[in-house]
């Protein structure tokens, strides 16, 4: 063997082991090469294999990092195969049973739909709000209608000029976190008894969304990795004729899957042939792994059907409210809207986001929440790996914070949530994520809190009683 | 004329003056005693007078106020006659127009659904914001989901209880504003096709919201002074078998109008007898003239039917997006759909409004700024009944800060609307306040601003355009 395969072999292995963890950087050429006395052509050769083995990839002028990819040997899952037919959303209060069970304060929550607010600059943002305040022109209280304080839509245009999208600030209509977003966007084009597409398995707040404007949802088989299966969406558009199609584009929930920037824009081609507007939720897509944000849908959007969604609340602010859309040509009718739906996204909020946005530590933020979330993702994949029973598939995702969990076909993810909650942990059981109540062996569970103890011995405890439910349907 | 007589006839004058304004406190009888050397039964014979002339009115352990009333000439307009049939709503166009048209910063903005924010403690609440956020319990900004932050709502349940209403803070849901509140009310009773009676004039997000959600809204009979006319209203309910009403049963936007309590039990009752459920907005109940608060039709709730909704935009913070519903028997179902539209409310504003409740500068506001909006009526009454052409009328609300001017039938409030705009002058035409674009010679005025040379001179400019509409339509 030669050098440089060894130290590649041997940072490999720091990956596999969690030592060197996905987003990380690794040591600059000249570190290895003064430390440990290699050449920096065996340093070069051995990160060109790495990165050859898409282990590791260079971003320009900052060196090499780990990339986001999958060590577990448990398997993937596979795409879903959800039934063709269109169905009236009915699963709203199974969701609210869930949620209300996880919310007690002492379970451990990896049924919970936040990261922990301990990795939020909670207190810069209250500097930044108490600052905001200080020199507020009162008039501002009264005049800050839709579309939203300016300032604050004209930091969003300009990360949207970052991605690459052009998008104005008078586009931009600041709304009560992403959820309102979304809620407008599908009121601005969808009537009640419309037929909307979702992935499958999908978020339940869009299924309640549905459900609450009296809309039929067709779920659309996704694979776990990259995203909704485009064939079988064409197949849906054309058997279905959909007003909308509501999809998360980058690390959707629950998958995690992420469409690759070519099968986002085959994606947009898709549906503009169809005249289909597509509601982009993408509050995920600033907590990648990998070397650059995701491509947005809305990059490859020519006819202005694409309605960017997001939020401040999974990546900085939660609690905040603020999400906003950005509507393309349907962007007027979601300011008006808005308007009569809530009038104004609370002023405190805007006006301190828009502070913190022009002090210039967003970045810096977002770097360190990326790599908790990535260490935190390998430390539970590793846990699941030891304790779920065999047959256990589990994805990988390269952002978020969630990872999808199919168990053995025996395994009722109802009832494994009934007796993880006496054990007082919070689990999102499957059936939470599709009108016809599918998914019944699956599981979501969150890696958005620091790793402990506790944290251990939950995934332990879930895998003993998903263990014990394989060996109670096999004795029977 | 007796030495009483005459001095109440002297404090009667100085009433309509404006020197006394409506709220204020008179010189207690010690004070005309002492100063003006009469004796105390003299002045208490003068106030008994006054009192029965329902001029002033005294409050225990305080003494005498100046009583909200009429002191101008011209005549209060007359109970409107709406068309009794139902109308599928479609006025957004004409208020969206009006809107925007208002919203240019120079104008003079009689046309402004807000007061001055300049009436409110922004210093204040900004150092609640900054305080509040020092102390925050990260765990709050995930945990506090609907039904909102449990601090706020135990101080909304506490003024319930002074305002003689029973509401555990378990069933206050937070919403962002009243609006929002409203909107979700009307979800939780209504489906797309039913019907919901509002007032005539009635206010026009109420329109829009009913329009949003393809209702049908039937406007009932209402008296600008004491509000809907019950008669009507049973008819009404009879006619149409409405699945909800929507009322605005103290200082009625735009009339202004204020039911009195007994007035209220019986909408309640009659309601009730029908288990039609009350949808009460109640955003300007605390801009009373009066010695104290109305009654909210809440109170003579004994089935849960009535929902109260109400704000702190228009009485202490605007802009920060802060409301709630007691919706009685429709709590839990206003919760979820406060969770599935919008998740929560912004916890900035929540915790800020929370603790400035709890230090308990509250009450003291709330009396500058009655007193500071009862001045400002009584100016631009005297202004109107200076300039406007003869046969105008004009309320003279007990509260809150609109003005409805009836102006002669040759007035075309949309052409006044242009032309005053024209002149930089904003105004809200009548048709805004009626899906069925009545009230085609009617204006609502703003007087929530403080009074200066600039109002004084837009009050004479637009009595001269409607003087000049007079002049050509009788020249015509």
């Amino acid at each position: 063997m030669k050098l440089y395969e060894a130290l590649a072999d041997e940072l490999a292995g720091l990956m596999a082991q969690g030592v060197l963890r996905p987003g990380e950087k690794l040591p600059s050429v000249r570190q290895q090469q003064e430390r440990r006395g290699v050449s920096p052509s065996t340093v070069f050769q051995a990160y060109y294999q790495l990165e050859a083995r898409g282990l590791i990839e260079s971003r320009p002028r900052s060196g090499y990092y780990v990339a986001a990819r999958r060590f577990a040997a448990t398997p993937e899952p596979e795409v879903s195969r959800p039934d063709p037919a269109s169905t009236l959303v009915d699963v709203s209060e199974l969701v609210f049973q869930v949620l209300e069970a996880s919310r007690a304060p002492g379970n451990v929550p990896f049924g919970s739909a936040f990261p922990s607010p301990l990795l939020f600059p909670l207190d810069k943002l209250g500097r930044a709000v108490a600052n905001s305040m200080r020199h507020i022109d009162p008039w501002s209280t009264v005049a800050d209608l839709p579309p939203g304080n300016a300032e604050l839509r004209r930091q969003i245009a300009l990360r949207y000029q970052l991605d690459g999208v052009q998008v104005a600030p008078d586009d931009i209509v600041i709304t009560n976190g992403a959820l309102e977003a979304l809620n407008l966007c599908l009121q601005a084009v969808t009537r009640p008894g419309d037929t909307v597409l979702v992935e499958s398995p999908s978020f339940y707040a869009a299924l309640q969304a549905l459900e609450r404007i009296g809309l039929k949802a067709v779920e659309v088989a996704t694979h776990p990795r990259d995203g909704i299966d485009l064939g079988a969406l064409a197949a849906a558009i054309g058997q279905h004729q959909p007003r909308a199609c509501w999809l998360m584009t980058s690390f959707q929930n629950p998958l995690g899957s992420l469409m690759p920037p070519e099968k986002k824009q085959a994606l947009v081609e898709l549906l503009a042939a169809h005249d289909v507007p597509l509601i982009e939720d993408d509050v995920y897509g600033e907590l990648y792994f990998g070397a650059q944000r995701p491509a947005l849908a809305k990059r490859f959007d020519g006819k202005g059907l694409v309605m960017h969604c997001s939020s401040f609340s999974k990546c900085l602010a939660p609690g905040f409210r603020v999400g906003w859309a950005a509507a393309g040509r349907f962007a007027r009718q979601v300011e008006r809207l808005k308007l009569t739906t809530s009038l104004a996204a609370a002023m405190p909020s805007q006006l301190a986001l828009a502070e913190y946005l022009g002090q210039g530590g967003y970045e810096r933020h977002l770097r360190q929440l990326r790599a908790a979330l990535a260490g935190q993702q390998q430390q539970m994949l590793a846990a699941i790996e030891q304790h779920f029973p065999p047959g256990t598939r589990v994805t990988q995702p390269q952002g978020g914070y969630f990872l999808w969990v199919v168990l053995p076909q025996s395994v009722d993810a109802l009832e494994l949530h009934r007796r993880a909650l006496a054990q007082g942990i919070s689990i999102a059981p499957g059936p939470m994520f599709s009108a016809k109540r599918a998914f019944r062996n699956c599981v979501r569970l969150n890696y958005g809190h620091a790793w402990d103890a506790r944290q251990a011995a939950a995934v332990a405890m879930l895998g003993a009683l998903a263990r014990a439910a394989c060996a109670a349907s096999s004795a029977a």
